[in-house]
């Protein structure tokens, strides 16, 4: 039965995550922490570990805290850099057994999709990349459908894969797509939409699509909970949810 | 009981209309005329109606003749301007009775994703197009893909329907596909694949998808044998399968 | 600028529909009528039409207050039979000028998939649909899967067209789906799912497949707003949202 | 540059593997052997590895005679029970050096379908497959299907996944289609179709869907040019492709 504390309980991805640890079989709620809260009221709760969504500028602190006082982590929010990834490693090296987890996504899914790709991808002549997504969002292609292009790409050089076939001579030069390390990624926008993502490979006669549809913010919350689970036995650090997942 | 010639006839398409006309209930194959035939075998043979996947330079000439001779026409072939329908009205209006049809596309599937594109346009907020093909095609985007976004574009035109929203302010400008008459289309090109096309209508909290795979070859002979069982009943020119299709 | 009732204003949908209106162009929120209060209001806040999501048990007083009082009205609450119809047929009889539209669906992409699924059945050999929703439904088929294959059934016996091929002859029966007036129909259900619905069809050579995706609630909202737009337009009962998309 | 012998060469299959061999990189056709000539020709011409897609009744005697002269072997022929596999055992013991690679599927698309089937299938709460094929089959579901559908259960058990969450209690039954070790199957059948299979994982808030098309025959012959490149680096007995797929 392990003891959780939350540091950004009441932003939006926090308050899910309390209420999805409230819920779960074998965890507790042990703290709730936000902006204005001491971190001490981590160890007055005797929390073992912490889920930490919340800013680039006070991670550092928080991690800081919950390394020195030996509470495992689980982290979710972005900024960082080899820098502070050493850092870590260094405060990491003087507290042996305290396990923290950074990952860039905990979507299971995603996390998945994007493993599927680099497996797949130098077995197929071809891959290619669509994502849709609501038409409000700023960037295209999606950071996912980046990063999952910059899989692809580094997949297929270290195995040698050949250039995609691909004859085009005509037309309109951007139906073609964004060409991110060799690889063509293409970003719909529609209302309706909320994040979803296909990679498409082609061989002689067939084609496998791998699909990732995410219809709900709640979509993270199993693997935090995964991550929760497993953390205390992954002393150091680790970056990425497709660590914990056994494939 | 409808008795059929079909000129050029040992053409790639032209065998496969005989093939799909000598099975037919109700069609006779009645003549097969190629290249070095005389058009008076079609005569000969009694056609009461032709199927022409020939030449742009030769198909004038086909046509002059049957409609000459009271032959109705089902039309394949590619290259009629607004000249060559103008010479063919012509013709016809001293030939009450005759029918000619031409189609740019007699797959029924890809005429209907048209004109369901069409009806549903002004209906949503956003629509995409995304075609996917084998990697040794030329133009980019898809004759059809590009036939579709016209039609759509034409149709919100006509309803006064307001610009499709889009938030893009960030990263690379081709992955948002190209711009035809302000709706966007998307290219893959894989091998493996054949010929696929979806269009994508998104309205609040919901979208509707129109997809056709076109698998095979084929594909355009149902279209061509629904054509000639009614020709016979559409004197004049009639241009585009739709006409037939009971929508 | 046309003034606005909701009935069953504090409901899930009710409440939905009135922020609805209250940001819609051309449309003000007059009255907001609930289970406790009178009808009078709506006569006090001049309602020049209402939305009724309420409740079998009371939508015909509603409708026999409204039509009485010259107000339109756009209803989505279930359980008319032809009896009901017949009484409402009556009360508008006397009402010159005075429309109702009563919806079973008001996503326009719903209603557009079966519109579309209809028009289509008798073009092609096979149709089957495939609906997938979340595990937490307790009937399957869903009943727009079940109307989806009745509409088509009866396309296709208006039209006389053939049974569907199929050559199952051995396997587990079970795995070729429901049996709906001659039509499959599969029920997915699957975590993270909503409300998805494809409808396939197949000819030789290709397929054209229609799919609606349901990804939230506020999938009905466009189809009220465009009822309430145009319910003063079509004086006398009108069954069915397809009847005010100009298809 | 490895020499190749094809066995069944003069049958749809093995026509299409000599073609592919004739024109690969680094591969030589060697022998084309069929049911009237010799296996000695093997000898004659030299071949370092054979392809065969002959029959149950003689591939044990190929495969012992291709074994006693260290000829390798890639096998798409059928019938291969736990007595055949411990024969050829037997015989591999005796004969260092020489490869055998037995795989009932060389579709590098259905193996990694059924690879990713495998890994994601503990990960989610529910998983279902629905495969689509041409209306000539005769069985449903389909052999694939079924085995992916194993596959999965056999990876739950082993996880200790819980059941799927299913509330349905009302409808038809066959709606929620075949049961394979508590994994529903949906078989669909329609003109056009060739060989398609998904399989849909759905975790809160998610789905992941992993699809394979089959257009063509000739995609198996990627997975027997990449067993021929490698089957002299595996010597004994390996049966399926993925295991040399580099996962």
């Amino acid at each position: 039965m392990s003891r959780v504390g939350v540091l950004g309980a009441r932003g939006k991805v926090g308050s899910a995550v309390c209420a999805a640890v409230d819920e779960a079989d074998g965890l507790t709620l042990a703290a709730e922490v936000d902006v204005d809260d001491s971190l001490d009221l981590l160890v007055e709760h005797r929390a073992q570990a912490v889920v930490d969504f919340t800013h680039p500028d006070v991670v550092m602190a928080n991690l800081e805290f919950c390394i020195a006082h030996g509470i495992h982590a689980v982290v979710g929010t972005t900024g960082f850099d080899d820098d502070r990834l050493a850092t870590l490693t260094g405060w990491l090296d003087d507290a042996p057994g305290v396990g923290v987890l950074i990952a860039p996504n905990f979507s299971i899914g995603a996390v998945l999709m994007m493993r599927f790709a680099a497996q797949a991808a130098p077995l197929f002549e071809s891959v290619e990349i669509v994502e849709l997504h609501h038409p409000t969002k700023a960037d295209a292609p999606s950071g996912t459908a980046a990063r999952t292009a910059r899989l692809v790409a580094e997949a297929r050089r270290t195995a040698g894969s050949a250039p995609m076939p691909d004859a085009t001579s005509t037309g309109l030069d951007a139906a073609r797509g964004a060409d991110v390390e060799g690889v063509r990624v293409h970003s719909v926008r529609a209302r309706g939409l909320v994040a979803h993502q296909e990679v498409v490979f082609g061989g002689l006669g067939e084609t496998l699509t791998v699909r990732h549809d995410s219809l709900d913010r709640s979509s993270f919350t199993p693997g935090v909970l995964a991550a929760l689970r497993s953390v205390h036995g992954r002393p150091g650090l680790t970056v990425g949810l497709e660590n914990l997942l056994d494939l």
